[in-house]
């Protein structure tokens, strides 16, 4: 039985902790073998049936870094057309990315209809091939914060547009669209609690007996 | 910017490599304090727009339990029934729960259409909320294992009889059914390698420019 120490579980509650989602970037560059190292974190995450259907896209060019951020400040507009008064005047306030200037940006989609795992766990649940993608990515959200790295999770994008812009195949499902690099600050407080905008509710974590 | 060592490093990398799928759980009776403490860590999980989506239900009834082994009793036979030959006869040996033996059981649920977050980050991919309770599971998932303990998430269910027989609301989905205990044995290599239904890829985790 491989054990923990308990000067490596207060570690790892302060990681857990100061592992925040970032919107605000320094332009430092990354090495691209620490970008391949947090990668790799990917292998020790698990998945349905060992089916591993994550496919990680790095956008490298300018033309296709510049064809998410459109797909972005597109979808945000509409969003923010969702918003009324007080709330819409916070919405338009916030920055909801840092696609403007993350050094690394990377697409992870799922490949929904893998052969690999054989379907093994999928029948009832098709959505668990998306949801091992999700683990992977936290995985390596929390080895990127123990490098320093900040992570931040875009969602406000059209994903079918994603997924044309980027000419991958018509089978992989966008899950993430992920902006990386050096933290321009750091705090233990999420940005949409500073601004007012949502507070964390610690009830939340009590369990309902059944 | 707070800084982690070299040391802790490589042992979150050990934790990451330890955590593995469990299936075979010891009877050992886990203090609620401690599990409660894991689950603690859904505070520290990302969420969309602060939603914090996660419903926890902690099954400890007989009552229910037996409900939920039946139901993954029975897919799990409608799942064996696509497989045939060899592989059927390979599917029917895998132990792909612990249903009987787990000595904690959880059903986490999404809360669909929670106001909370004010759909931040949600109107074009909704599904960002059953991202955040996964999310939220993983980081609990090395939390408890750095505790020792081990956890199974089970998918070979119906999630609408599950919610229905466990009588939570409508617009709850459930995400994951988690088995957790003491595990009778470790080892780094995934039981579905050891046993030969699939393999680890590691060039899955190589980037894709674009």
């Amino acid at each position: 039985m491989r054990e923990f120490s308990q000067d490596f579980q207060s570690e790892l509650s302060a990681l857990m902790k100061w592992r925040r989602d970032v919107r605000h970037f320094k332009t430092d560059t990354v090495p691209q073998d620490l970008i391949q190292e947090c990668l790799d974190v990917f292998q020790d995450a698990p998945s349905v049936g060992l089916s591993e259907p994550w496919r990680i896209v790095q956008l490298k060019t300018d033309a296709s870094r510049q064809k998410a951020l459109e797909n972005f400040q597109s979808a945000n507009a509409d969003a923010l057309a969702d918003y009324d008064g007080e709330k819409a005047n916070l919405y338009a306030s916030l920055k909801l990315s840092g696609m403007k200037d993350a050094p690394v940006q990377l697409a992870i989609f799922c490949e929904e209809d893998t052969p690999k795992g054989g379907g093994l766990g999928a029948q009832t649940m098709p959505e668990m091939r998306r949801y091992s993608v999700v683990a992977a990515i936290m995985t390596f959200w929390l080895k990127a914060r123990a490098h320093g790295l900040g992570l931040g999770w875009v969602s406000i994008l059209d994903p079918d547009q994603l997924r044309a812009d980027l000419d991958v195949p018509n089978n992989w499902t966008l899950v993430a669209y992920l902006c990386m690099g050096y933290p321009q600050q750091e705090t233990l407080t999420p940005e949409l609690e500073t601004v007012g905008w949502e507070a964390r509710d610690p009830e939340l974590t009590k369990v309902i007996e059944r």
